[in-house]
């Protein structure tokens, strides 16, 4: 039944709220933030049981395909498709359907991210193995996250009506999509019940998403049809890259799921994050009995709640500190208070201001 | 009147107070604490107004020979004496005496530290001159601080009558030296008004402390008199390894002063500090209107109360911290509550402890 499921992994990302260890060469994708394995690497990994290698497919960013393809030689090189530049979520995808789709006219392809957290790889493959079957009824499937706390990080997907269950996973027809809320409007959310984050992972016949991006986003459409004509010829990275600077950013939420037809949900409790800052690294990882997380040559001297990140030679010590957050890298050592670790954003604006691509 | 001056700096210290930063190969009068001089630089700076080369030596271990007199190259290299191991300042003291009284028997000898912070370098030379005249009537004198706050961390010296005024300095009669007091008594010694904190600096005549040592260290005074004999011959250095590893610790304090006669203090305000924490090299350096010391490379988003210290290529960032000490060395980063910086103590045992030899 899964013969013509595939994976399309979106591994483009440049993300700097990892900052100081993810820099634009050496983005969130390729850090090693849970043991030996880069993201990148785990989210092949969680693929694989339930995939060949042929059939998982990478989008990303020119500059990042050769490291890539390094940190998974098993995985064809063809498969990498790159993007000449980052137009948002929708394009990413729509050119991923469209290979997926003359590589095999029935594919159903899984839309996942390379960089998140996935607590339960098992269910999430149980979960991937369901919502094969609702989008082979022509679904757009939306991997829903129950919610575990009034999030404001996150978009929100209402669920309606029970559409059908597969392998113990109900799939619900989508109400509306939700960016992200304020905090009493998260609260309200959570309440309610029939609210999952929006985890941004989506299973759907590639044929379906190019449909809708027909019906939606008819400049993208007419890109990437003028791209299917000449795939596979020496035209191709012509034209690829005099169409696609000039497409505009649009995300899937926006560009299509929220305007398109039979679209579902389906909620599942993956422990999922998408890790948006040195917090959640620290929340994900085992805590002692101070509540501390100690990672690399520390040594700790009555530290309570405080996480130290190291990954290289260099020896951190802490004394009597709380509620901080330590990343030791190479050239920089940033130390942040627990609850404001977010604002390595500030950071990163500063060193734009001045320049110092070394350290960006 | 200043002809017969010598300073003598003991320079042989290897404490771990300042570690990271300071190291068995690289000890505190080998730091650039306060701008762009070592600790070493600094004092030898604060004596050349006073004394020409010729007439400062130096006493230190044989490993720092090199790298003190690299770092003043002016000081004749002869200059630099050598213990062979650390007695206490009882024995090193003596050494620099039995030198100086060799040289020139006049000498008047000023006991200084290559390591403490005087933050009043014109004071600083007034007092000694003025020491100077008490010293040539035969007077042991002491360099009291007038106490700035209840510190249980610096020994004591108590008063007694006025022995005389010498360009605006007054000296007294020592009634007592206290070691370093618990909270009550130093708190207790302060209101009193009589009390001064011992600096660990002395001025007197090379032949009133030789007199002393013949008297209350008599071992140590035989060793001090072969030396002697042999100084300036093949022998010395012989005799030198042989005799001073057989004596016994003491400290100039506990051995001489407390017993000697014709004991005298000089308090003075020289804004001086022994340097015995981090702590203290924060409260030396300007702050900013957050109360923050930054020094080095440093981007620091609504930090408070915070000193960063930082001499090399690194980037140190810190965000929404408060009351903070971080040290940033090539190797190792050190992260302590502002409180608790003398706590590195604790650090470099399980070091030692765990036979980590490139950290120490």
């Amino acid at each position: 039944m899964t013969e013509s499921l595939y994976a399309l992994i979106m591994a483009g990302g440049g993300g700097t709220r990892l900052w100081p260890l993810s820099r634009s060469a050496h983005p969130k994708q390729m850090l090693k933030l849970f043991g030996e394995r880069t993201m990148f690497q785990l989210s092949v990994d969680r693929l694989l049981p339930l995939l060949p290698p042929e059939r998982i497919f990478v989008v990303t960013a020119a500059e990042q395909v050769g490291p890539l393809a390094a940190q998974y030689p098993e995985l064809p090189r063809d498969n990498f498709i790159v993007e000449p530049l980052g137009r948002g979520t929708a394009p990413c995808i729509g050119l991923g359907a469209m290979v997926l789709h003359h590589h095999d006219p029935n594919a159903v392809m899984a839309v996942v991210t390379a960089d998140h957290f996935i607590g339960r790889p098992d269910t999430f493959r149980d979960v991937l193995r369901a919502a094969q079957q609702a989008a082979e009824q022509g679904y757009l499937v939306t991997l829903g996250i129950a919610p575990r706390f009034a999030s404001t990080g996150y978009g929100y997907i209402r669920r309606g009506e029970l559409l059908g269950r597969v392998n113990g996973f109900d799939y619900y027809r989508v109400e509306r999509f939700t960016e992200k809320p304020d905090a009493p409007t998260a609260e309200a959310f959570v309440q309610e019940g029939v609210y999952a984050w929006n985890s941004g992972m989506f299973i759907w016949r590639a044929d379906r998403i190019l449909e809708e991006i027909r019906l939606s986003m008819p400049d993208l459409s007419h890109a990437l049809e003028a791209l299917a004509a000449v795939w596979g010829t020496l035209a191709y990275a012509e034209t690829l890259a005099r169409l696609w600077p000039v497409l505009h950013k649009e995300t899937i939420d926006y560009g299509i799921m929220e305007k398109a037809a039979q679209v579902a949900v389906i909620p599942a409790d993956l422990a999922w994050s998408d890790i948006g800052a040195w917090g959640s690294v620290m929340e994900l990882h085992p805590h002692d009995a101070a509540g501390n997380v100690l990672l690399g040559d520390v040594i700790n001297i009555d530290g309570a709640h405080t996480m130290v990140f190291s990954q290289g030679e260099r020896l951190v010590v802490t004394i009597g500190v709380e509620d901080l957050i330590v990343v030791d890298t190479p050239d920089t050592v940033m130390i942040a208070r627990r609850d404001q670790s977010e604002r390595v954003r500030e950071v990163v604006e500063q060193l734009k201001a001045a320049h110092r691509q070394e350290r960006l």
